[in-house]
């Protein structure tokens, strides 16, 4: 049976929620990484995939400055990462410099990737739509890289950015 | 070490992908279900939730002709339900008809609730981009429930339409 409440006691029921990195170079050519729960594949053929970000966050004008961006799929062990990337600002700090985290150049766009994800979509910007607080941009995808070791996707498992693996 | 392969091959990944099932009425007043993995949340305040529905599915002339679409989390128990209404067209059919799944009216908007679920969203649409091969509706939540006995969600844990609860 269903009764009605607040959206933001509703909501609480969408764990485990997938975790991704999305990186964008700002204008001075600095990778910035942000850690995203609000994301989805958008298309099959041509592979696109989306993302929405705060509209006051720094990665907005990354996105729009590179007209690209990656999309990692962190793995159950960059759980530290993940929240660094998602509890500090590019307008404030070099996130890369500040926290050990193995990145290599993308191939087809001017972006990294990160060494030990699961896996990157390499993204050429295909559109943005405004929705509320937040932007969503929709990416095609160019390149893919996956792990070549088989490695569990990160999620947030509960409140308070708890994170984990499933199973 | 990250190795280029095939997007077919890295989006293999992506596994546990949550499960929607999006509802929206007819012309003729038939609640039509699909069950969808393209989901995210869009937007905090106001609240916005995201689905990508393929181009050629009854599910967006359904939206189009509504305005307003309900977003329900199935249960893990609600398996059936969710393949029923993922591979059967609301073209050919009226899937509530031919499948016993319980609803209820939905409050704010002209659609209807699936009791059994986690959670169900009432929906107004917000907007509308093209992605490739899908559509991305923005839906504004005006109304949410929760079942009073809790459940677990419903995920595909692997490819082959594999479907189960996560922990």
């Amino acid at each position: 049976m269903q009764k009605q409440v607040e959206y933001e006691e509703a909501i609480r029921t969408k764990y485990p929620e997938q975790v991704v990195i999305a990186i964008a170079k700002d204008k001075d050519g600095k990778a910035n990484p942000v850690t995203l729960g609000w994301t989805m594949i958008a298309s099959g053929t041509p592979p696109m995939m989306a993302i929405a970000v705060a509209s006051r966050h720094y990665s907005i004008e990354t996105v729009r400055h590179s007209r690209c961006f990656t999309i990692a799929f962190p793995s159950s062990e960059m759980a530290d990462a993940a929240l660094f990337f998602g509890s500090k600002s590019g307008h404030d700090i070099d996130k890369f410099a500040e926290f050990d985290c193995k990145t290599a150049p993308a191939i087809a766009i001017d972006s990294v990737l990160l060494i030990d994800a699961v896996a990157n979509f390499e993204c050429t910007l295909e559109s943005e739509t405004p929705a509320g607080d937040h932007i969503i941009f929709v990416g095609r995808v160019v390149s893919s890289h996956i792990n070549a070791e088989p490695k569990k996707r990160l999620y947030t498992v509960g409140p308070g950015h708890k994170l984990g693996s499933v199973s």
